[in-house]
């Protein structure tokens, strides 16, 4: 092996306007380049109990148990569906894009009887369609997804958990790429867990993920309470139930790791947690509302431009999320090459598509640390001129204009 | 929420002296705070090839499936065990620690069945026994700990992999706390599968799990192919065999996200991949087996130091671990007040122990970036006047002379 041929890191400057990953915040990584504690250091376990605090600011709860789970978006997703579902109950999953069928894969592994219910990509389910839904499946939980990338659709949750309340169901949501970039309030929504993930509106990398769980959530996943032989002593119980099928994962023994009793499971990804509770603290310090906004005014501002550039947009926009857009890619153009033009010629990725999108959608995120004017502005230029180049007709700086304009309603 | 009362992360400064969390090498941190790239960014996709590369050079392996689980340590071993692992299916766990219960735990958890051996904790076992229980259970897979800090002890791995071959047997070990401080040959020993952990001899934060997997128990990980519906396309052939029962960890979905198709699974945590890159690099930069040296002169300059302050060790010497020392309380002082001394007054954190060693013997590790002398005459020299502060009576300065011996023995 060469080494001379492995220098030290130094990756490319991009201006990631994709579906996420995007940039993180500079603080968060410096606040990631700290050095480490150990895991039972009381500084250590300061810093975790001021994570729990912080999140629970980010995810509009009083849940004690918010907390970390040390693995990107789907570990926590994941984490919350194997603890939560013992093989043979019911779910419900209403999808509406590629990460509800996430949902029913995992399930699957977790030996859930999936029920699914769809509409077509680039729409939402009304409450009364999942309210019939529930009736007739009966589930033991409902397992959504707030907003989903791959159509940029937001799925409205809030008149969900009094349903889900009438019919004694647990209701899940995956908020990975809606968290701080459009409002969610678990609690009042009636939420018994939710999952998020750092690499989309809170601003950091992937690789761990943020979750949240109901007292009623806890009190499901403690019926399975089984402690790590090795560490197990006769003053601990195991539960009633079935046994979670995995350790890593296991809700249980996590709280446990970040309850009083710090009993061992992993060693906590300690620059993760630094950087997970700098996005925290940079969020809440903005303010979760101000923020919010900020994602719907980039966001729309975008939108506006693309129009303005006589592009098509993707989906039904009463309900699109606020940090992405679905551009639809004009006949005779080329997606991969106009996205190849703008990573090579102008260091900024935009996102191509899945499964039935894929090759007909460009998809174009705003933000966390990048919803902001300068990311929208140079965006749109750069799109205008790559699009320009490959012959594509359109009023030269409209885009911008618009996009101009719609900043300029906002200050006045 | 007062965010006054959350100021800027300011991790106190702390050596690191315990079983792991180690100090992270500065390097290392310095790499994990460069700006993300896209996950199918060219530059990204290439970075990642690196990372196999370099960790082929740390396992001693020529395994193409050499890659990262984003998680912890655990979530190395888990994602391993869930994919090798079909329900039912026998395996042997040769228990000589807390890390031999936990692999049992897991294994369970993948509705193994179990099979046992033990020696006592601060031993090791012999091949013989380890093949007369494989002649015994006939299982489909050993499940091995390398190195098991909560005993120190580090378990012979060089003549299993013939007696594994003899009967059919898929050969796995834990080298979470081993890897880069003590000789592990991949290849030459017939492993079929390794994982790793990056907060030990590596260097790094826990976040991401180095492993290794031969074409063998690649082929059986293949058999149990289930490509994820909603990315699915009719050129994908699902495997033979009952698929791995979770999503995050199916090794077989892992290798298409690594592999040239780069179909999307999670999104690759890409700060904690920069950060095992740079711990690789490193390594191979000094020379694996260089580093393996150190370890172990810096490990004996403490085993010396510690001997000359007249403390007793624990376990069989000849079996030690390079990197972590156990250390037998003496009679009258209490260990966790030593404990709380080193780290209040001095900034050092030593461990304590787990299970029936609880109470009995504080732990001392010698890895990574803190394998240096500054670092082991510094813990010495604290020791003694905390031990001395406490009326332990023993030699002033005799610890640290045995230790400077020991490295005069070295250089000359």
């Amino acid at each position: 092996m060469e080494l001379s041929h492995y220098p030290q890191i130094n990756p490319p400057p991009r201006l990631l306007m994709g579906p996420g990953p995007i940039n993180a915040d500079p603080r968060v990584l410096r606040a990631m380049s700290s050095q480490l504690l150990g895991q039972y250091d009381p500084a250590m376990t300061h810093y975790m109990n001021e994570v729990m605090a912080l999140y629970r600011g980010v995810f509009r709860t009083e849940n004690r148990w918010t907390l970390l789970i040390d693995g990107t978006s789907r570990a926590g997703i994941e984490a919350i569906l194997l603890s939560a579902i013992r093989p043979g109950d019911k779910v419900l999953v209403p999808v509406f894009g590629r990460f509800g069928h996430l949902l029913c894969e995992i399930a699957r592994r977790c030996r859930a009887e999936v029920h699914t219910i769809e509409v077509p990509w680039g729409e939402v389910f009304t409450p009364d369609r999942i309210e019939d839904a529930i009736k007739a499946v009966r589930p033991r939980l409902l397992l959504t997804v707030q907003g989903d990338t791959s159509t940029t659709m937001l799925q409205p949750l809030n008149e969900l958990g009094a349903i889900c309340k009438k019919y004694g169901v647990l209701f899940y949501t995956d908020a990975t790429a809606s968290l701080a970039g459009n409002v969610l309030e678990t609690d009042a929504w009636g939420l018994d867990a939710v999952s998020a993930g750092m690499q989309k509106c809170l601003g950091g990398p992937s690789g761990t993920s943020p979750i949240t769980l109901s007292p009623q959530m806890e009190a499901a996943i403690r019926r399975r309470k089984c402690v790590e032989q090795g560490i197990r002593t006769a003053d601990h119980q195991q539960g009633e139930e079935e046994m979670i099928w995995s350790n890593y994962f296991d809700l249980g023994m996590i709280m446990d790791y970040w309850g009083p009793e710090r009993l061992n499971h992993h060693t906590e990804a300690t620059s993760a947690l630094f950087g997970a509770r700098e996005c925290a603290r940079l969020i809440l310090e903005e303010g979760l509302e101000k923020g919010i906004a900020r994602h719907q005014l980039h966001g729309d501002a975008l939108l506006k431009g693309i129009q303005g550039m006589g592009l098509e947009v993707f989906g039904d926009l009463q309900h699109k999320m606020s940090n992405v857009l679905g551009v639809v890619i004009p006949k005779g153009i080329n997606g991969d090459q106009v996205r190849h033009l703008m990573l090579e010629d102008f260091g900024i990725e935009i996102g191509t598509s899945f499964g039935p999108l894929h090759g007909r959608v460009w998809r174009i995120g705003t933000m966390g640390y990048n919803a902001r004017k300068a990311c929208v502005m140079t965006t749109l230029s750069a799109l205008e001129s790559v699009l320009t180049h490959l012959g594509y007709q359109t009023t030269q700086g409209a885009a911008m204009q618009l996009a101009w304009d719609r900043y300029a309603q906002e200050n006045g």
